[in-house]
């Protein structure tokens, strides 16, 4: 099926466009009426993840709503380690539970990965095509998955942290392990953006939320490399990388064979382009937290961040969407990214 | 008195000196079994914090167990919102929590600050009097704060958070009594370092442990102008700023005039100085999980890191010391330190 707006995937590809396409991060969810109505007729977040029907609504709502330029099919990144073996509960207002997570190289080796982990995932790929079906060209649809180091925190602690000690221990304490489980993770990662990608997906995303947390040289040693496996695999479509707290490695991810880095807030597009080059789309990076402010000073934030950027920058922001903001802010911020003309 | 050991003084003042001092943030606390005896015989932490003789005790541990170059008042950084009309309290295993926050402009104007805020702090004067006698000259004494951004944050979200987004929501809708609260609370930060350096403080560190969270725009607007007018107020003893995770101010926070700047685990030496030049201490920054790796990758990693700084370095983890870390792990970083020698 044609699309009728291809500009996130012209944008990824560093095609000359007039207007840099414009997406947010957790667009699909509590900042919409349509996300609370469905949310609240089911028995729980997960229900909403594995019913592709729902999932496919909710996906489409922002496209209605916001017009933003792209769908990122609705789903956590934690459905990876479930389909591996280690089941998660989402808890209200606390966040992702695993009531077993690894602790020794035998539970490593006891998780099951690769393609035949990834293919349990079916709803997934049906919330995809069911999705597809429904935004009938309108938008590009994203897929995404973890990264393996952000996956493997959760694996190991349970939960979030504010230091992933325990996570962190274990590369120190048990590196052959940890590898091991990278490589699992990696694995499986692959084989799910790809049939993500059979499903429909025109471009994927992968995140690295708790890059920030390790060292740059534990980052070398237990992030990139799997990293690296992951963009040389993806070769069908577009594909994104985003290190959230990772600025002492854009360098290094300026070498992926990635088409787009994200950046988060922190990091200035001028920064960036210093480590990276010309190579590579950017994409981001308003702080979360403008959108909390008057309208008029959003529309002026925003309109700053695409100065700063320049071409080759598909616009979101540095990090999800927070769920008290409200629907006219996100309206203010989609809209003056697709008023703004490139030179 | 004359100090016995001033090599942290002497490493803040850029003098040449043969190896590196060496602390660890958070030296006193659990890792040692004297402080954690004592904690158990008390109601709570804030016992501990407000019972000089017995804070002066649990200061003066780490000296005596790990030799360490410097001892650190035990302390909160908390104790000031407490001054200036938050009270506080330390939930076990959740961190602190303050059932009022600031919530306008009016709660704000309702807080006291200043010299008659900080006198209120007498508990923490006398343990530096009692902790300095008790030392006898063996090693300085660090006075701390934390930094009006991240003593403001908990004010406004009354507890950790990931996302910060009550604290930054209030920097953009209400900017005003934002600055007004930042220059409450730079007042009183001022006037309580003060205090404790005529009560025995030979050098005092700020703590900006949330200043990750701002954007460099943010940083630049409501957190770097108050580090600078306490930098500027504080010329009596050697002055150290550690603003976690704001790598993207370094050159700014490069321009205050202190003497020393802490480096997280993030952040390279060299990095540093590229943005900062040579004209000041380094402090940091060993990853504080390398201490749970074997005492050989220790010894190995804190080598590397000396090297990796060079002079002008007082050795430090990049964080406080966790809890469950082992005191030899922590002795092996200590030596390890102590048996380096300049070329």
């Amino acid at each position: 099926m044609n699309l009728k707006n291809d500009l996130i995937l012209r944008a990824a590809r560093q095609e000359a466009i007039e207007r840099p396409p414009v997406w947010l991060m957790r667009q699909a969810g509590r900042t919409l009426p349509g996300y609370r109505e469905i949310r609240a007729s089911v028995s729980g977040f997960k229900e909403l993840v594995e019913t592709p029907e729902l999932a496919a609504t909710v996906t489409i709502e922002p496209v209605d709503v916001h017009g933003v330029d792209a769908a990122i099919i609705f789903s956590d990144i934690l459905v990876i380690p479930e389909a591996m073996g280690l089941t998660y509960e989402l808890i209200e207002k606390k966040g992702p539970y695993f009531p077993k997570t690894i602790q020794s190289r035998k539970d490593v080796d006891a998780l099951q990965a690769g393609e035949k982990a990834a293919q349990e995932l079916h709803y997934v790929y049906e919330a995809l095509q069911c999705t597809k079906q429904k935004l009938a060209g309108r938008v590009p649809l994203i897929g995404f998955a973890g990264a393996p180091w952000t996956l493997f925190s959760y694996m190991l602690e349970g939960q979030g942290s504010k230091t992933f000690s325990k996570a962190k221990k274990f590369l120190y304490q048990e590196p052959a392990a940890a590898h091991a489980l990278m490589e699992k993770l990696t694995e499986t990662i692959i084989a799910y953006l790809k049939l993500k990608i059979a499903a429909g997906a025109d471009l994927v995303q992968v995140f690295d939320s708790w890059a920030g947390a390790l060292s740059p040289q534990q980052y070398r040693t237990f992030a990139l490399p799997y990293l690296k496996q992951i963009c040389d695999a993806i070769q069908e479509v577009p594909i994104t990388v985003f290190a959230k707290g990772a600025w002492f490695a854009l360098s290094e991810l300026g070498e992926l064979d990635c088409n787009t880095l994200g950046l988060d807030w922190n990091t200035s597009p001028q920064q960036a382009r210093a480590w990276i080059g010309n190579g590579k789309t950017l994409q981001g990076n308003l702080d979360p937290c403008q959108l909390y402010a008057p309208l008029e000073n959003i529309e002026a934030a925003t309109r700053k961040m695409l100065e700063n950027f320049g071409r080759n920058h598909i616009a979101n922001l540095g990090h999800g969407v927070y769920p008290d903001i409200r629907v006219e802010a996100i309206q203010c911020f989609v809209k003056t990214v697709q008023a703004w003309r490139y030179d």
